[in-house]
């Protein structure tokens, strides 16, 4: 019954369950039959997310580009849709800096929602969740635009090839598209493991669970 | 008494019920014959609005245009007050914007304040409101400036075009003025629909009122 | 005994209880023989604040200034201690910002506290007062820099004309230094009025009480 | 049993326990055997933070500086790791910097944590704090940097030593690496001390202890 719960609630975090889907092994909040239809209805959000992008932003773009969608050049306008890497990033960097950003949103949502260490209130893991994403941005973004869920990328990258942009958007930045769509899976399971190995593995357990290993019930009740 | 808590409490939310008047049909929170109320009492609000920023800004507007108010030119300042389009946009994707706005502010409102699907904490969701519409104004504001609220853009407007900027004020940006007035309504309807077929409808019953299909209470309870 | 509660809790609530001194006699909240405590010590906070400033930021001022520092010109630096009208403001429109941005400021603080009528969660109220200050700063400070209250403006204005800017800080503005004395006051005893008449007058009483009329003691307590 | 539970509650709080250390001694609620593991904890802490960022940047890094890391010139690069004070502030005016930061940081989280005085809600600690560090960046952080902790300053700065900076990270700004180490030390103290003799000592009991002085329980308890 409780493992039913927290995807859920997390999934309303903002829209970013995507590491959990990975994670579902290491967690075992969501069960495996429910996998498909996550991913399937997290990339059917995010095509539509882009293809309602599109709708609101065609004046605007027509006017910058006169008609002329590209990925690169002087008009380039595909990272409006999806994530590429900025010019000076090597394929090793671009991909370190999407499994550490993804191992960051891990660690924060994991902590947001822990609630045997001072979790956040019930109610404001959104607000913080979105803050987090934020947080992840401005100091993590500026080397590949920070995809950190691979249901971001890859199917507003799918709507930008058959809007107009064609298939540069997957040859552009050396083939980077598999990136933000693999390096965030293995960000969010270090993420997963490293909460698992530093904090979830120290954390007392909940007080109805009793007085185990002569732990006082009220430290961690308190906390 | 406890329909009368809801719009209310909404109201409180940054003025920004507009949408749940047009949605009252739908959302039947709201007894019709309170409508009129609700409708003259943003419409003297925002036009108060103006007039305050009016006196407010008289000497800083008077420093800026020397004492001649217009709607367009080099030194126009009518859109301090109500909404334009901006020179790109077509009247099509000025409607869509409009309309798609207004979709994700009623989503959001729901959202926050929908209590089966953990909602915000009650107490904070003025403040998220607030969030959301600046997230709306970042993300959607710059085709049209979001008006996404009727009573927000007609009554500065007629202020304007009494307090010196003219009739201009109605046929600048090809009549544009209806758009404000139209498109948000409509959205509303639409985003309060949305969330009642892709949400609303698959959310549990609140714990209380019993065991219904078999599913166990403490599942949408721990939500 | 209960009454001396309520300025305590806004006192924590950003340092901007300055109204509440003004509007005593409207709200019953404080008794008279406390003000002249309230008085000085905002008085010797707000000097303290500034002289602390002066020490972090001496360093700078000195480089900026060569050491020459003045109201006026083009190295003017005493703005950065307390207000002064924008070249463009007339004393009339000088006068109306403060007054209208501490109408502005007290209507927030009371709703921010009214329990009545969904106010904010306990504990967050001085979060959304910090907000509040920003909105109000965003929205209108250009005109006078908002002081929005006479103990935020008056002591750093007094240590400046010790601390090397002269009388200067007194005549700058056309003698503007009674203006954030005196407006916000009045503001302030206009917003409590305001919130009065239009918000808590229709306030359904508190359940539990049932004293209608009488005005119930839980009513001024609770704020 | 409850003094573990604060610096634990704390620690969370964005990583600012800090100062606790050093105030331990005068809050009581760390014992000092556990000084040294939260040393060692925030040592590897920031040092592994230092690597991490090296690793995500090393690229921007190469690209921007040529391969040629240097602590002042043209492009250097040794402050995005650890602080170093602005060419125009005086030693002593640095260290008072970052002695009256950590002061205010102390202030800030000590009242956030106030729970006899209208602390901040239980579960938002964390967001506020980080919202306290983001102001005292704002407002105090343009002389120094505001290092505010010796544990965020010095590992980072060995880690550059290392990584190809060399030992000028040590010589630079008068041999400025001491002070970002005592500075916030001494500021934590005081910070403590203040709060104990005009905030803490005339708090009122908590409700349970008793009616003390024939003041009424129910003032301390609704605050």
């Amino acid at each position: 019954m409780e493992t039913r719960a927290v995807p859920r609630e997390v999934s309303h975090a903002g829209g970013m369950t995507h590491s959990l889907e990975a994670a579902c092994g290491l967690q075992r909040n969501l069960p495996w039959r429910k996998l498909p239809a996550y991913l399937i209805g997290q990339f059917l959000g995010s095509f539509t997310a882009a293809a309602t992008v599109f709708g609101l932003y065609y004046d605007a773009l027509y006017d910058y580009t006169k008609g002329n969608f590209t990925v690169t050049g002087p008009t380039a306008t595909a990272s409006i849709f999806s994530t590429y890497p900025a010019p000076y990033v090597s394929l090793l960097g671009g991909f370190f800096t999407e499994f550490m950003a993804t191992v960051m949103l891990l660690l924060g949502i994991l902590i947001i929602h822990d609630e045997k260490n001072n979790g956040a209130l019930k109610g404001t893991q959104a607000l913080l969740t979105g803050i987090l994403v934020l947080g992840i941005g401005l100091g993590m973004g500026m080397n590949t635009g920070y995809a950190i869920n691979p249901s971001r990328d890859l199917p507003p990258r799918l709507f930008t090839a058959i809007a107009g942009w064609g298939m540069d958007v997957f040859t552009a930045g050396h083939h980077w598209w598999w990136v933000p769509l693999t390096a965030p899976m293995l960000g969010s399971l270090a993420g997963v493991l490293i909460h698992k190995l530093f904090i979830d593995f120290h954390n007392q357990p909940v007080p109805e669970s009793g007085n185990e290993k002569g732990q006082p019930v009220v430290e961690t009740s308190t906390l």
